[in-house]
């Protein structure tokens, strides 16, 4: 029984409220932080980890104003701060925080499986749904791995269903080698629609007469044949498409993914958004200590570009937008 | 080329050390803390989380301390620490740190997974190998999750190659529905085969001439059937295999995952260990506070029980025994 209100509705509340499902990575690289940034964090810290973890909340917090009034989510990758050590891990945990008190639904990318009562520990420590104190990590999301099996993504959905919160399961990855597993076939059809078979049937499950349910798919943009193919496989699951911009995926390579209201998807882009400074065009347009304006220039960007090329564009043509006309 | 003593090597020295492949899981689970330990948290954490990761850290030390002289390796398991979110984190690598003092393996079980230069930031931040500050987790060895494709194994191993650390491959879990995709078929090969094939390949590349890589894979007692074919399959990876104990597969379960000179493969008991005092037949023996001594009698029964049943029992009539005896 939900307590709380569900995710799917939670998520289109959030994209049609911003009338994008532009979706911004949080990927913080030491390396490619802004220099200026990097220098204050070391007045404030003297230890390695904890100036990288200074670093990344300052910066990551910095991007979450710049983007919270025009899209509806953050996705932060979990790894880039874990490598950090437990001081990376607190950022993390502040930055999710930050996010949410922004108004911003936060997917944690973290690609958590285990089994049994240790997916409970995982579900228990990051899905947060509608109250981020509800969880200590306080996300509304979390991807998942499914190579475990169906069974390990049981407790995921317990909790989630309980707190108004969602998971994403990885079904196509937007990487190369994902064929080397992901495209063994059985009976003619590959590994990844089995997945996907799955994951919609658990997506109806939680759907509660609703057209989505809680229980979402990864599908890398990178593949735009199969994106199509899977949206159809699995009509009540909320797509989450990593692989827009920087990974090489466009507009056009992920249109498929909506439905003709422009719902039913998030579209990500990560590194292209946060480090525009150092990338043409705006690397060219703004200076170093502007990058701020790249990020926010990089995600209009990204917003006109999926507007123009998708259907996402019709949220934009909604009621909401016609009676803010008048 | 590697730099350090290479993890096959390292891993076989433990073992032929302590004359036993039992490894100690470390899975602590709040409810299940002995209360004398619980009530001495409390006493110096007011915050909950703080009070949850103190009493991990007493619990996982004193575990660590009574097993250190009787196995070659623990697993901590992350999910129990990270479902306490940045107190936890720093937990698990106190504990970690601790167990490399006393002078044991340590693989993180933190099943990751992903893509680029995002694996090789989970990589970089928990393989340390040879030298416990190489990497701020501190781990000598990681479990990997291979869904996402062969591409996203190599940044792994990269890094652990450059180190002397390893990793555990899935390839087949212990849960019940560890059949759901593992053993979807293709020209009549489950996918777990695939999986195998992988993993033996790139345990063959790393092997540097030895006769096992720094490659492993992850496969569960509960399937002794599978254990011996993919023992036969694995030539060259080392086995880690939960699922002994608590999870129901017995010594005699687990006999074909070694050489026979009982090397090749660690076997994981967890809950049967860290609680063996809430359990039979440890409960009537030992009194709630008496839990370490329950540890170890627990630890001496699994490392009794492998030698018993399985080849594991020629490591204790190594030359090193007989010498002892003179």
């Amino acid at each position: 029984m939900s307590h709380s209100p569900q995710y799917a509705v939670r998520l289109h509340d959030a994209i049609r409220r911003s009338e994008t499902p532009a979706l911004v990575g949080l990927d913080p690289r030491f390396e490619q932080l802004p220099d200026t940034l990097v220098r204050a964090a070391r007045c404030r810290q003297l230890d390695e980890a904890a100036t990288v973890a200074s670093a990344f909340e300052e910066f990551c917090c910095r991007v979450i104003d710049v983007v919270s009034p025009l899209v509806p989510a953050v996705k932060p990758q979990a790894a880039f701060f874990e490598e950090w050590g437990p001081d990376g891990c607190r950022s993390l945990g502040h930055v999710i925080r930050y996010a949410r008190r922004a108004g911003l639904l936060v997917i944690c990318d973290a690609k958590r499986g285990d089994i049994g009562s240790t997916a409970e520990a995982y579900a228990r420590g990051y899905l947060a749904g509608s109250d981020p104190d509800a969880a200590i990590w306080g996300a509304d999301a979390l991807t998942v791995n499914p190579y475990l099996g169906r069974d390990t993504l049981e407790p995921f959905i317990d909790v989630a269903r309980q707190r108004g919160a969602g998971i994403y399961v990885l079904v196509r990855t937007s990487n190369r080698g994902a064929r080397t597993f992901q495209d063994i076939r059985s009976d003619s059809q590959p590994l990844y629609r089995y997945v996907a078979q799955v994951v919609d049937e658990l997506a109806v499950a939680t759907a509660g007469g609703g057209d989505f349910g809680l229980v979402g798919a990864v599908v890398g943009a990178t593949y735009p044949k199969e994106l199509a193919e899977l949206r159809n496989a699995m009509p009540h699951a909320p797509l989450l498409v990593p692989g827009y911009g920087s990974q090489g995926g466009t507009a056009a390579d992920v249109a498929d993914a909506f439905t003709p209201q422009g719902l039913g998807a998030l579209v990500n882009s990560s590194r292209g958004i946060n480090f525009a400074f150092r990338h043409k065009p705006y690397a060219d347009r703004f200076a170093p200590d502007e990058w701020e304006q790249a990020v926010e220039a990089a995600t209009r960007r990204m917003i006109d570009d999926l507007a123009e090329q998708t259907p996402a564009g019709n949220l934009r043509a909604g009621p909401e937008c016609s009676s803010r006309l008048l």
